[in-house]
């Protein structure tokens, strides 16, 4: 029992956060950097896994310069769109909108979805991307609006995140 | 190796199970509670924390009393409804009803979504309540069919969550 | 600080990833095979746990031999529909298809689902069904397209899964 408190004391040490970001949707991005930024501010290790849809969320819309080669990549780059214009997961709530939603957080003072980024990178979040998911979209590093640390497959990801706590949003 | 067992066998004493209810579905919910109150009856720590629709799934339906201040809240409130009025994750599967899955469960004899949230309430699961999402929301702790134990940060619910399974759902 | 290390060092010999595969998404789908046979391929303990919608992932279409008895398991089996007929999680973005998407993955030589589903069975990740999900369903063993090791209680995945990490997907 002794020696399981003190498994439990070491244990205790490792503070390790790991998001896997599929999902696309606005709020699950603010749910996700609300995670990530209020867990780098208690000083854990933060690493954030963009994949699919969640690439979407720290892309920057090129307007109407398309990335990568092939019409469907192109079309599939257009559709995804970028930062600022991720969908709401639920759209069936009455057509509650993101710019109402953006405007309630603003008024009570919460941080909204580019300033938790914004924290996330100020406080040394680890942001790393799907390879599979940028060949597959025709995506490059330096088309992203955060500081993608690495570009990697998923045996390194889980590396990166053992021994912590890893979420899929 | 034998270190290795000994380090295997003692954090095998560490039995607990931490879910962060983000979605506000129907079937989502269920499965929710199917995991909280299956590890809570084997003995697991169950920490729920409830957090955007999430809330939703423990929050009492209000009727036309609107909850919190401000005319965006009220709408929003408005909207979320309530655990009554959980809407099915998959609405596109030619129009299943919620109503036929519980028909579905009650006549194969599995537990409802009321029966699970007691069960879990009973097997002294914690419940949580997110802090920023109930200033959004205008919700206070009354408002919970569900006894919320604490209205926490997200530093705080990793803290209570860390060395077990945490699942974002 | 020294010993610490050394708990470090022994968990690290922990190799394990458990999926919670709920959703029945293709794109998801694709998310949670892509993680299994990579995380598989480098040594890890791979534990599927198949239940509610995610059960169509494995599951074999009977075209109009419908599954159990009781009208609304054989509404609910037709509208699951099986592994050749997963939806996208995004019906949104403007109609973009899961044929697109498998050509586009073809094209850039990225394994397709099936290849995916044959590279976790052939990398000997273990594949379980959820016990109460087939309950409703009126599902058997033999009515999926992959090995189901055992049909199992949320108790007995968490014990499965312990000191790993769990994906709810």
């Amino acid at each position: 029992m002794e020696e399981t408190n003190k498994i439990a004391a070491l244990s205790n040490n490792i503070k390790k956060l790991s998001l896997v970001l599929f999902s696309g949707d606005f709020d699950k991005a603010i749910a996700a950097f609300t995670l990530a930024s209020g867990a780098a501010a208690v000083g854990y290790e933060v690493n954030l896994f963009f994949t699919f849809w969640g690439l979407n969320i720290v892309k920057e819309k090129k307007g109407r310069r398309f990335l990568g080669k092939g019409i469907l990549t192109k079309i599939f780059g257009f559709l995804m769109g970028g930062f600022k214009n991720l969908p709401l997961s639920k759209m069936n709530f009455g057509g509650f909108s993101k710019t109402a939603m953006n405007y309630l957080m603003k008024k009570e003072n919460v941080a909204t979805l580019p300033e938790l980024i914004d924290a996330a990178i100020a406080l040394k979040a680890n942001f790393y991307a799907c390879e599979m998911s940028m060949i597959i979209l025709g995506l490059k590093k330096e088309d992203f609006i955060a500081p993608i640390k690495e570009v990697l497959s998923v045996a390194s990801f889980l590396d990166y995140s053992k021994n912590g706590q890893t979420l899929f949003i």
